[in-house]
């Protein structure tokens, strides 16, 4: 091996492990159960997907296996393993336009979970046990453990869990990542131990996933990059609800149950999140935490000015500016950014222990407050429900946002009844709009839906939904007037004329 | 004070704070906020609340106040209060007959909330901060702190935030009872420590609630008995969802993810929940563990038989007989029964760490796995979700049961699309009826919707339920099929006809 090689692989037992990708591909059969390293397009594994792929389009014999992934991962996988008609089942959680049709289409079968405890759910053996682990790594130690790049996700378990282990050594990034990993594993129930992380800031773990040069049957090493995608530009109702959500932090503040710190934050991904974030930095808040799932390019400009001084996270998802920016300035950032095992980054005991902020993205909200993060028209799956259930049941402020009218608004994302509920309304307390926001806390329904319609709905449909609620009141008496010929009526009007109107 | 009275209030400070009930129900005013104690029944404050109805009823000013409690009360207050109109706001469940009442025509504002947040939801000033709190005690310490009886529920915290305490001494209940308690609080986020319970029979906190004499304004001498429920008998249809559960549970076993101890079972209420418990009595299962909200008459009489070496509660919820029982083995019991805030009992936190077995009753299914455990027809408050919630998402094991059928088989409780949901198909993995038990651990909502509805469904509902799912399937392919116009048909022709057929 030459110098820089002997830097990534740091035991002479590395040497002979080293194969194409083409070879490694090979390794994958018919049947398997592959798990793999990737959370939202980072830190995946690239050059073997790829490979595969290839083999199976010139001829190689069907395979057909199940896929475990940490969460969304790039199109070499998602794309190409699906077009090719290879992963038949996958699980926990995807983003990608080929994989979502493949769905729908019933061509794959789609557990969509909460990440946070998607790592048990194989450990605990309720989906077949991993036959291979296919994961990205920076380095592997002189014992044969496995540095981790851009993210962490549920490798910890998934090398854990299998017998073989499949490396692929990323050159394409810095070495000096190193370290910014803490990997911190539970122990099986009944004999889990409290997670010992009481700051989001805390380091309880290693800065590798425990491996052994047993377990690693191949390395490759690749060039490739992630595919990260660009950022999308924040619209004008993405900014005003930026704006919403920091009023309402005023408000708490004002109310004595918020500090100038507020407190750990944990944000979805996207153009919301990016303009709430892109929010907090113009405003007078500082001293800020975050307690999150993934980082983007805000969150890295919020620690860059200082506002944000630790951000914990499974993942980096940044632009590919960003990531350039990131790899250029990691000294600086190793101090301020902590990757971590998905159950630990999304873990409802940390989260709750924490009191976070939590804020995600709903797709639709009824008047009652109950929240449709994954289904459209409650029947279409588009992503899955992340981690956004992990922090709602578990976070002291529970925030949801949607812009309140979609496609030139021919859709209201406020409507009498979700025909897919993802988070109840036992859970939800903030819904913000680009008109405002309803603050439910303490609400009957009955007092919900008044608030949200009043603060929430498009101008275009308040009269609509008044008008629905006003009736469904009107019969007989109960909790959660609705109108059951009528609760799903905008969603299947929309389907016949193309409006909810 | 006589002997007997000096071993309940144990400093003279007590003395002269000793008021009839009357007095103290004088102490409720209008607009207060009044936190009570109690959980199911079992030691809430009854001399009082009786007395404050009377004084309206006899045309006292009139009375509105907001209610927190632990969770359902007896007919003292949710009866009483809300028939003279004292009760405006209700938090955070019930089960009463006449406050449902109320709720559902809007005389009462209810917000239905997961019980294990509720303290901390009050502490964190997300409603009125509590004026009074009103909470029976078996006895105050010389430092004015309160020995709870029956219940811990959220004393603890309810004692903490109000300024003023009202204390009714419970004579009724045996002084042996003291040391069954074990109040553990959490600090405020982002402050808080780890829970330190690794095990069910962990006693980490003190056997009394935090008060102190400064805070006691009235102590009222109360000779009034818990009204509590007598136990329903078991239905041939409990009878058979237990034992469908006790063969999941084997089928478990022999999969190598259970071990004969199983793990620390959560169990729900009501006829279906002691059958479970009754089968697990007459089952090769030993050494089990208890780590639940509310423990009934089978759970005591596992304790008793030694199949259950601990149950971790907050409240005794037993018929009057098993009442009787307890109070006279209280010496066995007390080291065999531990009761903690409902924040603890049902914290998320140590349900993951423990791994539960969560078992919790539905009011209906549809046949991709979502739950409704609250609404009748969606819209008719039924009782609550209670702690189902707090449990459903943090155990490891996670089953919901229920009749296949419900009224003479004019309602399949296995239906279509759920007109309101408590848990998501994210969380729930096993659905048990008379019928069988569907595992839908790691399977897509196609699959699940097979094995809903060939495991689960009556047989009277099954073709109808297929017939559904198949031309759903047959419109546009998606993820979680669903003929919109359809969905709720079934509620609908309920609501005209009188049956879902």
């Amino acid at each position: 091996m030459d110098q820089e090689l002997k830097k990534r692989i740091r035991s002479d037992r590395g040497e002979s492990l080293i194969v194409s990708a083409e070879e490694a591909a090979y390794m994958i059969k018919d049947g398997m159960a592959v798990a793999i390293s990737g959370f939202t397009n980072s830190g995946y594994p690239k050059a073997v997907p790829h490979a595969l792929a290839e083999q199976v389009k010139a001829g190689r014999e069907e395979v057909h296996i199940e896929l475990y992934s940490g969460a969304s991962v790039g199109p070499e996988i998602d794309t190409e393993l699906v077009e090719t008609g290879i992963i038949q089942r996958r699980i926990p959680y995807q983003t990608n336009a080929t994989l979502r049709k493949a769905i729908n289409s019933g061509k794959v079968n789609y557990s969509d979970m909460h990440l946070g405890r998607s790592a048990e759910f194989v450990a605990q053996g309720h989906v077949k046990k991993p036959d291979i682990a296919l994961v990205e790594a920076l380095a592997i130690t002189e014992d044969g453990d496995l540095v981790p790049t851009t993210s962490v996700g549920n490798v910890p378990t998934y090398v854990q869990m299998a017998d073989s282990v499949i490396v692929e050594i990323a050159m394409a990034k810095p070495l000096e990542l190193e370290g910014t990993a803490d990997v911190y594993m539970t122990e099986p129930a009944p004999n889990r131990k409290p997670i010992p992380i009481t700051h989001p800031g805390d380091r309880v773990g290693a800065p590798y996933v425990k491996c052994g040069w047993d377990k690693i049957k191949a390395i490759v090493i690749s060039d490739m990059s992630d595919l990260t995608r660009p950022l999308a530009a924040i619209s004008e109702d993405s900014r005003k609800i930026g704006e919403n959500i920091i009023n309402f932090f005023r408000h708490e503040v004002e109310a004595g149950r918020l500090g100038k710190s507020l407190l750990p934050i944990q944000s979805g991904v996207g153009s919301v999140a990016n303009a709430v974030l892109w929010g907090l930095k113009e405003s007078e808040f500082e001293g800020l935490t975050c307690y999150t799932e993934v980082i983007q390019d805000s969150m890295l400009d919020l620690i860059k000015c200082g506002k944000v001084t630790v951000a914990s996270c499974t993942a980096l998802a940044p632009s590919p500016e960003a990531q350039v920016d990131f790899f250029n300035n990691i000294d600086f950032f190793r101090d301020h950014v902590i990757f971590r095992p998905e159950e630990i980054s999304n873990s409802g005991e940390v989260a709750h222990r924490l009191g976070l902020i939590a804020m995600n993205t709903a797709l639709e909200v009824d008047i009652y407050g109950n929240v449709n993060s994954t289904h459209v028209q409650g029947k279409k799956i588009m992503n899955g429900i992340g981690g956004s259930g992990d922090f709602s049941r578990s976070a002291q402020l529970v925030i949801f946002t949607t812009s309140s009218i979609a496609k030139d608004g021919a859709i209201s994302s406020i409507v009498p009844m979700c025909p897919h509920v993802d988070h109840t309304e036992h859970e939800v307390q903030v819904i913000v709009t680009e008109q405002g926001y309803a603050d439910l806390r303490g609400l009957s329904p009955k007092e919900r839906a008044v608030a949200i319609i009043e603060n929430c709905a498009h101008p275009d449909y308040r009269d609509m939904l008044m008008d629905y609620f006003k009736r469904a009141c009107e019969e007989a008496p109960c909790q959660t007037p609705h109108i059951l010929d009528e609760a799903l009526s905008w969603h299947s009007r929309f389907e016949k004329t193309g409006s909810m109107k």
